[in-house]
Parts: C-alpha cells; sequence; structure tokens
C-alpha cells in the first residue's frame, strides 16, 4: 500500500510567461497536470485510508487508486464544467467514477467535500514544488556563500542612497545575499514542517458521514500523503495559505534584491559584474552588441509580482463561516503564480550566482576614481590632511568578521545569533 | 492591404482554473495564442506601413504578413528561448525571419524594437477584450436595468452593516448595480478610446533607425492596427497601463459587489433571491440537495484578485530610464490576468442578471418579521403609535425617484447628472 | 447664505513621517482638523438647504453654521469615542447638537446617515486636496516642460535595462516626464468634475425621512458643498472612490519615475542631473561630503506605498448590500494616506524639476565613452567602418519631433493625438 | 547602568481614525512620541555601549542618556527638517548634540548612520508592541477557548457558501477562532525572538568608524536594547521587516475572520450571536433601535487594509545597494499602520469574544427551520426515510473531537500535532 504520487506530467500550460518566469521543473510542478494529479492522489489515498478502516473494500480501493491517473483527464474540459459549481472537483469526481467502474464507484471521495480536495491538493503541489525551490535556494546560497569567501577582501566601494559612500567588500556584500537566503530556506522549511497540512473535514467540516472513524482517516490519510495532521479542519482558517504565501514572497524578494543589486552594479557606467554568458543571453532585438542583465529583470518582475500576489490571499483571510465564497476561490490561481515566482527566482538566482562574473580591478578603480570623497570620513576618522594617501583597505571595519559570520552560518547550519535575553 | 487581424486561436491556456473564472470568448483572447497573433499583427503591419514609406519592398511586406500566423509557432518553446533574452520577441523575430524566407528576413522587424512589440500586442490583446468586456457589461446592464425597471416597487428591507434597518425598494438595490455597471462601461471606453495606443520607439525610444521616416511610419502603424498615435513613444511611462488595470479592477470591482449581494440575499435564511438555475448549476459534491451561490462565488473571488493584481503595477510604475529590468516584464501576466478577471466577471454577471430569480414575497415577509423595529424611524417621524399599523410602501422617500434617473441614464446614455457649477 | 468652508487648520497630525513625505499645505489640507471641519461644513450646509427647503427655521440653520467651526473639537476624543459606532459621525453629531443649542439640536443631521457625512466629507477633502495637487502637478509640468524646450538638443545616451543603448536628448527623457504630468493632470481635473459628489441617502439610501423633499435637499446640498449630483446614493457603491484611488495612485507612480530616473543619473558613476541644492538638502547623518537623492528617495516612496494603498480600496468593492461593515470602514486612513503621498509627490516633483541641475558636458563624455558600442547600430545603417567617426547628434531619429509634440500639448492644451478611427 | 526605556508618552496622532481602529495603548506604543523614544532610546544605549568599550568618556554616555527624552522634542519639526535629507534622524541628531551639550556633542550618534537609528527604532517599536498585541491574543485566544468549551455541543448549523449545510456546534467553531489564534500568537513569538533584531552598521556596513571595535559595541548595544544579535547588518536585506509584516497582516486576517462571523451570524435574519452590550456601542446616528457589528466592521477594516500594507513591504523587499532611496523610506508608515492594525484587532477580537452573547435557542431553531434540507445527507446515511424524526445531534461526527484537540492544545501549550513523517 504505497501512495501513487507519480511525477507531476512534463507539460506545462500558459507556456509563453510562464516559461520565462519560472524553471521547467516549477513550471511542471505547477501545470494543470500537476494540479490534477495532486487531487487524484488525494482521492486515492482517501480510498486506500477508507480500506484500512474497514469503510472501502481493499479491492474498490485498488480500483479508485488505478484510476486515479492525471493523464486521461482534460484539465479545460474538468475547468468548463467546474464553473456549474465553482470547482473542478465536482466534474473530476464524477469523471473519477466513471473510470473507476460500477463497483467502485460509491466508495469514490467518501466523506470528503471539495474543498478537502482542493485544499489537499494544493498543500501536495506546494509540498512537491517548494521541495524543488529549497533545492535551488540551496544551491543559490552555496553560490552567493562561494562568493563571499572567494570575495571576502575584494575592495568595493558602498554606495548608500546610489551615491558612492566608503569602502566595503564584495565579500560582504555576497554575504548578505548569501544570509538572506538561508533565511528564507530556513522560514520555507518551517511553513512545510509546520504548515503543509491535511485537509479533511467533509461537508461541513465534522467528518459527520465517517461518523466516528474520522480521525482515524485523517490520521492515516496525512501519513498517507505525507501531510501534516492538523487538530481540527482549517477550511476556513487560512494561516497555512498564507504563511505559504509570505515564505513564497520573501523568496522572491530576497532574489529580487539580488536582482536589483546586479542590475546595478552591471551598469555601463560601474561594470562591475556581469550576468553568466550563455549564448544568446542578455542579447537584445535589435542591438546586437548589448548585454542585457536578464536574469536579474527576471528576478525583478518576480519579486514585484509577489507582492502584489500576497497581497490578494493577505487581505482575504476573512473566509466566510464554514466555507468562503470568492476569498477560497480566489487562493488558487494566486497561489500556483506565488509559487512560479518563487520557484523561478529560485533556480535563476542560483544560476545567476553560480555564473556571476566579478570584475575585481573595476571595483577598485570605481572606488579609487571618488577615492578622495569616500575616504573623507577616514581622514576625519584617522587625522590625516586631503593630500595624504589614505587606503580603502585600511578602512573596511568589520567587513570581514561579518562575512565569516556568514560563513560559519553555512558551515554549522547555526540558526541566526541567539537574541539578547529579554527582560 | 488590410490589417491581418485573424480570430484569436480558440485554444486556451491555464485551461484548469482559467476557465472557471473567465468565460471561454476571454479565455481565447487572452491565450498565448492571441498574445502571439498580436504580436505577429504588429510586424505584418509594420512591413507594410513600411512599405507603404517605400522602406520596404511591397512584394516583401507581403511575404512577411503571409508568414504572421500564429496556428505555427509553439508558445512553450518560444517562452523557453525568451528566457534568454528576458522576453518572447526575440526567438519570434527569429523565427518569423526563417519563416519568411531568405529574402524577406532583413525587413521584419525594422526599425522596431521587443518592447514595441510586446507594448503594442498588449496593446492588441486589451482592445480585442475590452471590446468582449463592454459587450458583456452592456448586457449586465441591460439585465440591471430591467430588474430594476420590474421590481421599481418591490419592496425590501435595506440592510445596513447587515442590520436591517428602514424599507427600500428591490429595484433601488438593481438600479444601483446598473449605474455602477454604466460608469465602468464610460470608464472602460474611454479608456479604449484614449489609452490604447501603438508603441514604436526603436532601440532608444527615437526611431532613429528609421531616420526622418518615424512619425510617418507610426502614423500609418497606428491606423493599420487601429490603435491610437500617442505624441511620443511611452516605453517607460506607463499611464496607459495603469488606467487600463485600473478601469479593469473597477469591473471586477463592481461585479463582486453584484456577487456579495447575490451570495448575501440568498442565504438560506434571507432566501430572497437565486442565482439563475441551470443544470448542475451551484451542486455541491457532497450535499446534493445544495445550491450554492457559484457565480457569486466567482466574481467574488475575481474582485479579490483584481485588488492585488492591479497593486502591482500601480506600484510598479518607476520604471528605469528607457527601458525597465523587472517592472516591465511584471506586466504580462498581470495584465493578461486582468482581463480574465475583468472579462468573466463581466460574462458571468450578464448571466447571473439575466436569470436572477426574485422572491418578492420573501422579500415582503422579511421586511414584515421585523417590521416594529425597521419603521421605528417612520413611527417617530408620523407621530404613529407603537401599537399602530404603519405601511412600509409608505416610507420609501425618493426610492422610485432614484430608480427613474438611473432608468434615464440608461435610456438616454447621459452622463451623470453634471456636478454643481463650482465656485 | 454662503457655505463655511474654511479653511483648514494649519496643524498637522502623525507629524513625524507626514511631514517628511508630504507638503505642509496637503498635511494641512488631510489633517484631523480638515476631516472634522468638512464634516460640519457638510452638516452646515445640509442644515441651510433644508431651511431653503423650509424643512428647517433658517434661524435654526444658521446657529447649526456658526456652531460648526472644527476648531473646538478634539480629534482623539471623538476617535475614542467614535469606536462605539465604528465612526466618529455619532459623537461628532452628538457634540454639534450641544454646542448649537437646545433649540437647534433636533434640526441638526435632520435625515442624514452617518455615512452621508463621511463620504461628503471624504469627496470635500479630496476636493481641496486635490486643487493643491493639481496646482504642483501644473508647476511640475511647466518646470519638465521647460527642461524639455531648454535641452531639446542635449545628447545623452539612452538606457535600456540600464545598459547604455544609443543616443537621445535630455530633452526627450523630459518631454516624456511631462507628456506624463499632463496625462495624470488630465485624469484628475476628470475625477475632480465627474468623481467627486455628494453623498446624501439617509439610514436606508432612500431619504426616506425627509419625505418627497430628497431630491430638492440633494440638489441644494450639492451646490452649497460645489459637489456633484449623482443619480442616487452611492453608499454601497464605491466607483467614485476607486477613481479617485486610481488617479492618486497614478500621480504618485509618474512622480516615481521621475525620481527613479533622477536617482539613477545622479549616481556617482553618472553624474549628469543633480537635485537642486538647498542648505541641508541631501546630507548625510555620517558623510557629510555626500548628497543624496532625497527629493528622489521620497518620490519613489511614496509610489511604492500608492500601489499597495491602492489596492486597499480596488479588492475592497464588494461593499455588502446598503451599508459595509468594513470595506466602507477601510476607506478613510487609506485615501487621507494616498491624498497625502499624490500630493507630497506633485509639490515634490515640481520642486524637483524646477531646479534641477542637468549637466551637459557630463552626458556627453558618457555617451562618447562607450561610443563605439552604442552606435554600432548606426555604422550598420550608414555602411560606416568602426574606426570611422560617428557622430552620435546625427542619429537621434525622431527626438526632435517627439520633443515639439509634447510641447506643443502643452501650449495647447490639446488632449494626446486622437487615436486612429477604429472600424 | 541601564537602559532608558521608559513608557512611550501617551498622546497619540493622527487621532481621529487611529482612535478607532486600534486600541489606545498601542495607539501610544506607535506614536510619534514612541517613535522619537525609540531613537533616542537607541542614541542613549549606544553611547552607554561606547562607554563600555571605553570608546566614549562614561560621563559623557550619561550626559547623552540624560538628554534622551523624546518629551523635548517636537515631531512635526523634526519632520519637516527631516525631508530635506529624506529622514527624521539628521535634525533630531542635532538637536540632541545641541542639547547633551559642547562636551557631549562629539560622542552622540558615533559609528551610527541614520538607517542604524530608523531601522533599530522600527524594531524597538515593534518589540514593545507587539508585546502587546500579544497579551491581547492571548486574552482572545482564552476568550475563544472559554466558548469553545462552554458550547462544545451547542448545536448549530453550519453555513458552506453562507448556505445552510449539516450540523455543527458553535463549539467547534470558536475552536477554529481560538486555534487560528494560536498559531498567530506563536508566530509573533517567533518574530519577537528571532527577527527583531539590533541594526548597526554605520555609513557602509562596515562598522569602519569604530574600526575594530564594531562587534564589540554591536553585542553590548543590542543587550541594552533587548534586541537580537543578527550575524551582520542588515540595511538593505529585509527579511526581518516582512516577517514581521507578515505575521502582523496574519494577526488582522484572524481577527478578520472572527470578524466575518460574527457580523453575519449577528444578522437580523440568524441572529446567533451578538456583540457584547456597552453603553452606545453599535448605535446608529439615525437608527437608534439598531445594535450594528461595530467591532466586527472595526476587524474587518483591519484585515482588508493589512493585505494592502503587507503588499507594500513584500514587493519593495529589491532595496538597491547598501541602502535604497524608497524602498527603505516606504517602511516606516506602513509598519506604524500594520502594527496598529493588529494591535487593534488583537484588542478588539479579545474585547468581541470575551463579551460574545450567543443564543443557543436561536442557534437551535435556525438549524431545525431547514432541518428537512440540512439533514438528507444523514438520512442517505443512516437509511431514513424523509418523514422520518433525524436528530441533528446524532450527526456531529467528530465535531465534539475536534474541539478538544483545541483545548488540549490551548491547556498544554503544544504545538500543533506533529506532521507525518517525511519519506
Amino acid at each position: 500500500l504505497c501512495p501513487e504520487q507519480v511525477p507531476a506530467p512534463a507539460e506545462t500550460d500558459g507556456g509563453l510567461f510562464t516559461s520565462i518566469f519560472t524553471t521547467d521543473a516549477v513550471a511542471a510542478a505547477t501545470s494543470d497536470g500537476a494540479w490534477l494529479q495532486a487531487m487524484l492522489d488525494f482521492e486515492a489515498s482517501l480510498a486506500r485510508a477508507e480500506a484500512l478502516c474497514g469503510l472501502v473494500d481493499p479491492a474498490v480501493a485498488a480500483l479508485i487508486t488505478a484510476a486515479c491517473r492525471a493523464d486521461g483527464f482534460d484539465p479545460v474540459a474538468l475547468g468548463r464544467s467546474g464553473r456549474l459549481g465553482g470547482n473542478p472537483v465536482i466534474p473530476l469526481v464524477a469523471a473519477l467514477r466513471q473510470r473507476a467502474g460500477h463497483e467502485a464507484a460509491g466508495s469514490v471521495h467518501l466523506g470528503a467535500t471539495s474543498q478537502d480536495v482542493l485544499d489537499s491538493a494544493l498543500m501536495l503541489v506546494a509540498k512537491r514544488t517548494t521541495e524543488l525551490i529549497a533545492a535551488d535556494l540551496r544551491r543559490a546560497t552555496d553560490a552567493a556563500v562561494a562568493l563571499a569567501e572567494a570575495h571576502r577582501d575584494t575592495l568595493q566601494v558602498a554606495r548608500t542612497l546610489l551615491q558612492q559612500a566608503l569602502p566595503t567588500t564584495f565579500g560582504l556584500r555576497a554575504a548578505g545575499w548569501a544570509n538572506a537566503l538561508m533565511d528564507d530556506t530556513e522560514r520555507l522549511d518551517r511553513v512545510r514542517a509546520h504548515d503543509l497540512a491535511l485537509q479533511l473535514g467533509g461537508a461541513a467540516g465534522t467528518l459527520a458521514s465517517l461518523a466516528g472513524r474520522g480521525p482515524e482517516v485523517r490520521a492515516l490519510l496525512a501519513a498517507e500523503l505525507g501531510l501534516g495532521l492538523p487538530p481540527l479542519p482549517w477550511h476556513s482558517d487560512r494561516q497555512r495559505v498564507v504563511a505559504l504565501a509570505s515564505a513564497l514572497a520573501a523568496v522572491s524578494g530576497a532574489c529580487g534584491k539580488i536582482g536589483r543589486d546586479v542590475a546595478l552594479l552591471m551598469q555601463t557606467e560601474v561594470g562591475e559584474v556581469s550576468e553568466p554568458a550563455a549564448e544568446g543571453r542578455g542579447a537584445s532585438s535589435t542591438l546586437p552588441q548589448k548585454r542585457n542583465p536578464v536574469l536579474s529583470a527576471i528576478l525583478l518582475a518576480n519579486s514585484r509580482r509577489a507582492g502584489g500576489l500576497a497581497a490578494i490571499v493577505l487581505g482575504s483571510m476573512d473566509h466566510e463561516l464554514e466555507r468562503s465564497p470568492g476569498a477560497w476561490h480566489a487562493e488558487w490561481q494566486t497561489l500556483t503564480d506565488l509559487l512560479r515566482a518563487a520557484g523561478g527566482s529560485a533556480g535563476l538566482a542560483a544560476e545567476l550566482l553560480g555564473g556571476l562574473e566579478v570584475d575585481a580591478g573595476r571595483m577598485r578603480r570605481n572606488l579609487e576614481a571618488s577615492g578622495g570623497l569616500v575616504l573623507a570620513e577616514q581622514r576625519a576618522a584617522l587625522g590625516a590632511e586631503p593630500g595624504e594617501t589614505a587606503d580603502p583597505a585600511g578602512y573596511l571595519g568589520s567587513a570581514g568578521a561579518f562575512v565569516d559570520a556568514v560563513l560559519e552560518r553555512h558551515r554549522t547550519g547555526a540558526a541566526p545569533a541567539a537574541p539578547a535575553a529579554q527582560p
């Protein structure tokens, strides 16, 4: 008795733009087919869990399981039929009953309601997609850490409000990126461990039609699906969805910050870093000699979108009584898009950081170009005269120590420094 | 020489959920295929416009035009290739050059930049989709007006903060819906007339590669495409996009208000209206006797989503210099979704209002159930005693006059009452 | 009998941050005192309008009018009392009745409901504040136009995706700013003329307690307040509020774009423009030699905030039945903040553009620094060899013509070029 | 040597509306005065930490500490002066230097930059305010738990999509509220423990002007202020701010859900619960007999606002290089408003739940009114005939068990059920 969690089908939908802003793997893991398979995994696992409890004949559960393969269903047809009931579950269950055969039909979807299927499917799609995202975040982190290590002492000018300020190191900047990515990964891991949970409550959230066997079925089903077991159904309590959305927006945002920095440092007039070279990467449709920060542009676009998308669910937690007309329905496309934005950003940030070209010479020259200006503070501190030579490498303060703290965190996996004792 | 604006292909993408929340016609008009066709319409029309100016051989323009049919292109493949350049235009132009043939290749995309193609395509997609939306808004308005007229004197209790207040009429409520829909239609018409404009500026917004012929090409191209001719390119001035997004969000919002009202009035305990009956409409996956407000739920979902989606573009107008890395890229999916939300809502609002079942008897009974309470104000006004009969129909104030004003507006097409003279 | 529209009191609230992000005039026009005065103007004008209809004794109306001065009321106390009823009108009316005296008390607020007062006050506050904003937008436009005219032929390099592309002129960039500001002004003027309207409907939106005199009172009151007269009350139809919010967000956004450009062009490595010099302007708390783009930072901050603020009202149009519990209440602070953001941005944009320092020499040098690169397209066009001199001034395409079109629009006040005839 | 964390001054700003939507305590803790005091606490603690390191004379640190009292400063004047530098720190430091005296002036703000002060102040304001919020959340939770316990078996009809479905209990609904509030409290506690951290990096984030003593000063200062000690400065890494904003929006959202439910259950036609009675609570300005769900309205308003406010920071994480012009500045008012919304909602939810009036008889009657309908599922399950009596109390499934699980969580403080083991 093992869950039928076949890999999501490879085809993607909404390909023209989705394919630009997310990775192929995430596009597949959030495709219509992946959603359908997640719903069917729920139905198959439910039948098996109910078989274990004696509510369904094991042979019937096997028939249902066998019928629960997404590749025979047409997402568009299901969507259109779903308009009548406001969700795709009703036609899906009807089709599944037909496919499972007369004998099994009555045992399909036993005790469940549409929202059980869709919420659990959302959690499964999120679980599978965030696994990809977490892996990409770790790759991105490793790359940022490698940059921080390699450039621990590479001089660069700090720019505040886009004006040159004092010397810093490129390593410190990369350490900042790495630290944010580690924060994001921890938060996403926490969401994966605590917030991705089974939904099963039946029509009224009481599991009435399972009589007293509800808790038993829930526990078995959660184990089958590898989802958490919440204390009670959460049909109209959207904390979990909001925690997921917030974590995904933070991932997009942290990657957007990297994109912003790279796009700025890659400006023609600055030229301190460059996106990784690839055949055709960064090309312009008119100016063949131009090299555009296209990965950065995608990171920035996903970041801008993520804020507004997250607002949709954060501002719509007021789900009415036992099931909301509208606030619930607004989640499906929104979370799909948030998963794609975060997933695309994590994957492309890994690619960007992994191949980032750093021009330490240009950094040094840019720093020295206005050296007299940026070192005014140092001179004041040291009592040196305007005419005297000032060495920017001698005015880096704790930059190295900060880089080392991040490297240490990465090496030990330790959480950020414990907060001070609070009175 | 006529524009090659073939109808958008019928297939849709992202079908599982899109098909629920928007109409088939709008799904098609905003599909990957529709976007591709709009981009190709731009390229074909550009070649023809340049032929008229003598910049391109007319025979070559005909070859290009013939090649500009979306059905041979693969959106997913273009999207994936587009990731390298940050947009799908570069691979599309490359493929188009190949398809147009060696002789014509050099004249494809002449003088244009990627953003010219995508912005103009957005405007074309918006033009075609808002035509559908405007038609559905007019259908919805007609239905609301018919309800207002038929129920001009149908008594209903007004509910403020969800508490019964004083008597009103169902006609006044419907007149409010109709008036909002007329406002939306006017605003959308204004956007269609003023904001949907050609984008053509070339790599730097100067049309340098067209030498002095730029203005001439722009004028001809705008006419070819049926788009407005703006005073200058607007690559990083997003007023038009924001005007469109705001108008679409307002459409979704006005329809969401209708959905909210209907869902509330359709509550089991209220039962004053009912969504139109249809085979399978409003069914539950578990409770077959239940009739859910599913059209209302979809209207509410679209309305909630529209706010966050609009925020993405409204908060991202700070496009950098001549072309933004990110803020521009964030628009394509967002506007597609806004068109779908507004289009779905307009279409479903028309369906909802066109078939709304009104239970005037239940309205009367609900009003009378707490009649003593709701008429306390009337009694105070009339000096009547608590025990005396008070007739709610005698306490409707100007409800009828307000309904008539809306009917008059609908009949005459007159703009809302002119504002008072301002000192 | 003239309206008691005394200037809003000068004190501001929330001063620490509000004073940074908005102008003193707008802070005053949106202060607690200004809101209170607007509510009181409504009550005073209502009494006078009802006096004209014979519903209130003219002497009583005069007493009420005399009592309607904000300076005697305590906003915090009213707010705290207002928590009980969910809005500040109930305690305000109670206090006003007391202040107007025993004889007049019964005629205060006659026929109106709390939302009549607050919605009309919002419209009055918006009317007064947008008058300031429109004036600042015109100042900003004039300054942008002056820059466009003065620098019509000042060479600058265009930067797309933050990479140098082809030559353009600083005049074309300034013309783009000016054109957006003119669009904003027109939209705001339209909102002022069409959307700022009286709210008067009474408890149920029927004006029942005014018997048949409702329409007459409404017309007189609208004229008194200088607000538009809508066909019917709009308590739960928020098109007007959303139109206002959208227009304000667009103002913030267009100014944010100017801020983005100036901050980028003012970078140490670019140095092509500089914010106007002022004692202390742009200072750093640590680096006295630094000059920060602080006006730009404020414009960008307001722009980022405006998107999320607008989303609140755009996503909350689903007001329940005759009066919403919550969606309505969410508007007051949100619109206040949007007025402040737009007003601050318009005022500071005028200041920024009016004093912008332009370094044409640096523009020329930056262009030439990578001249070989940016002119590759030109050479290809002209058939020139890499070694040959290419004159960027000879590759400006229609830049001058575009600038002239904007200057013409400014001079004639003509709307943007008429759209092409639509089939 | 103990921190001078005097209670924030009691006066509030923006009182007219703020006083409605938040509690007096939260208004005070987020007032201009509280912000100023937090900034001054930072400056005083910095001086003392530097005294401990030998960088500042202890007597001078005492002078600075003595001068760091907010009550002598004028927020509006500081805000206006702050417009020149884009933040209020520059004039505040100047004024503080003057107040501390000639001898101490040079030691004020030593090594810090404006963002160090403002970010740390934000963290302090957040720490102090979230302490209030957490306490209110616990009060609200206790009240919800008490309702769940008292009404564990009180029959009520479940309503899905606002239609009556099957029987449930009011206890299960209250348990759902309680569970969400416990989730919120845990998340807020985690933010308090992990995300509220010191900011200290100096002009470039390297603490260069403190030479090698930076890390030592940071550790002492974090301990002084009771804030966490992060591995490195986070001037342009806004994970902490976003974590805070997300947690606050979730608090507002969970309370908004309670408000939504109460407003719906309190409808005239439903009448199953009622907001706590209080003199003047829920009054209408026109209908004295009416009792409005005003606490619910405020909860719903805060919830709607919180989504859009959170979007501002979630969509603006792309802070430029070492300090952002604009994205940073957009946070101050936004976080203030989010603290107020969450704080108001937590406090008012506690008040609402603590005094909620539950009408079990009306619940029973509403359930029975459509009993034939809602029990169709039960009859099918039991094989009973339409005519036979069906007892809703016999069809509650696991409702009681779910309530018990939440009561157990509340009693033991245990985290939600551990997720199933993941393969």
